[in-house]
């Protein structure tokens, strides 16, 4: 892709954490930054802190009626308030209010959105799709300044599927998904991590308003394109867990024929897909609940325009 | 020590999963032995799969109102039911009824109690007192059947302190308590660990029974002495977390002015005991809320008579 993309400088940034209230590198940094913001501040903006699920941090569990991060979609943003409804709900369309309100003029630049997986997923970084060339160059930025982290792009939409996350409700938006940790567990080495990455993105973006120009690249993607299930029993339990030859192989290839699963009594379950995909998300706590063992990803390679700011003064 | 201690065959053995409810290697043997027991059957008896706390197993939380492996104290089990206490104040009660009553002829030979930790606790073997000589020669005879592990004996009481746990109830019993695994994530690796733990077990109660007789031996210990709080602010907010140097290190020794915290400021605070002291249960996920960062233990060396069942007919 050629050309030179040229766009709006960014001064309403956000920076999310508790949108999952025991994803404990966000809470305790937007706790921190609520007390003191220095490390948010920039030349030409400066980041706000929120802490998205007040009532699913004070428990520390993921969500306290519904998980907040598939509330924001346009039948719940553009609908009335009712009384009985679930507390996450209310609290999507305040979050749409104060960042929002989604594809609207006032809606928030950017809203970088701090997550932890208990699956072996590195630095990803979650994005809705490629042909947002912020996001993309915010992503080829922390690449190319933390390549310590091997950061991967996810877009966690399968294609023509509709938005739904916390983000979504800027103009630009991207997740940050740090693991493994488990849940409800601060660990130093992931709190550093997802600092360093909140820091290089802020970092970026002021650079970017202060007109430097970002030239095109061509990148790895990962494309979200199914889920696969745990096996169950006749009588609706789990009964086989993830091979060990699986666990802990998050965006390594997994061909067709490969140990998937290991039955209760011991049996070798194969993935049965008809084609290799990148497996991510294995074993990760938060989908339980929707019998999810591991999700499917493919692998695309994207090339990225060049960006600069309208509004920036050339270096 | 010399001699030989004589106790009578065991015949009335349980194990337990599920007495945190996200701890889930427990919950998914327990759940997998109540629909198909033979793994849990020998020569001279066969043991009992019990699921100790369903409604927190079902919810997958630690506990649903209170924390049941804090619940066998005589001030409970000797109470009597009224209407408004938590559920597992009812459900210790009832374990007690089925299992014990504690202290009585009638209680269980010896109850096994399957727990996790996010801890990097390996394979530990947790037990009241050194003098309980039956449990001290299962962990003995585990840890040299299953070399591999590396099977740590700790003793969970610190000393003169009632006891207040599930295994209490029984006239013997042993936790077991592995990680590190995030709370409501199945690792195989770790499923087969606490399988292979179990079955190992049961096969020395076997023996036992069989008239074997178990020479004397001598073997480290860790008997818990305390616990270090995580540093608050003055607005009563965690204002540290675990030193990267120590997270991970459980069962290694801390001395007096090793790091273990970073503050949020990236501040090293030094450990200030005033003796070196192992450090257990480092970052466990189910220790924030009362604030505790990590158990203190000393290593002792101790030594144990030889075992022999009473009833048995020798080899």
């Amino acid at each position: 892709m050629s050309g030179t993309v040229s766009i709006n400088s960014l001064h309403r940034v956000a920076v999310a954490g508790g949108t999952h209230g025991n994803e404990m590198s966000g809470v305790t940094l937007v706790k921190c930054w609520l007390r003191d913001s220095t490390d948010l501040v920039r030349d030409t903006f400066t980041a706000v802190p929120i802490l998205a699920n007040p009532k699913a941090t004070e428990k520390c569990v993921r969500y306290y009626e519904r998980d907040l991060n598939r509330c924001f979609t346009w039948d719940i943003l553009r609908s009335s308030e009712s009384e009985d409804e679930p507390y996450e709900v209310k609290r999507a369309r305040e979050i749409n209010r104060m960042f929002g309100p989604r594809g609207s003029t006032n809606a928030f630049d950017m809203i970088l959105d701090l997550h932890n997986s208990t699956s072996n997923m590195g630095v990803c970084l979650i994005i809705s799709e490629t042909q947002k060339h912020l996001e993309m160059h915010a992503c080829h930025y922390i690449q190319t300044h933390l390549p310590e982290f091997d950061p991967r792009i996810y877009l966690y939409t399968e294609p023509g599927s509709a938005l739904y996350d916390l983000c979504s409700v800027g103009k630009a938006g991207i997740g940050f998904e740090l693991g493994p940790q488990p849940h409800g567990v601060v660990r130093s080495d992931i709190l550093q991590n997802m600092k360093a990455l909140v820091k290089v993105t802020l970092d970026f973006i002021n650079l970017l308003n202060q007109g430097i120009e970002f030239p095109g690249f061509e990148v790895d993607v990962y494309q979200r394109v199914g889920h696969i299930e745990f096996p169950l029993s006749p009588d609706g339990e789990v009964s086989a867990v993830v091979h060990p030859s699986l666990q802990d192989q998050d965006f390594s290839l997994l061909l067709p024929g490969d140990p998937a699963f290991l039955s209760l009594d011991n049996k070798i379950i194969p993935y049965t897909g008809e084609r290799p995909v990148y497996p991510v998300f294995i074993n990760e706590a938060a989908y339980y609940e929707k019998n999810i063992a591991f999700i499917v990803v493919d692998k695309l390679h994207v090339s990225v325009p060049t960006l600069s700011s309208k509004r920036g003064n050339k270096a």
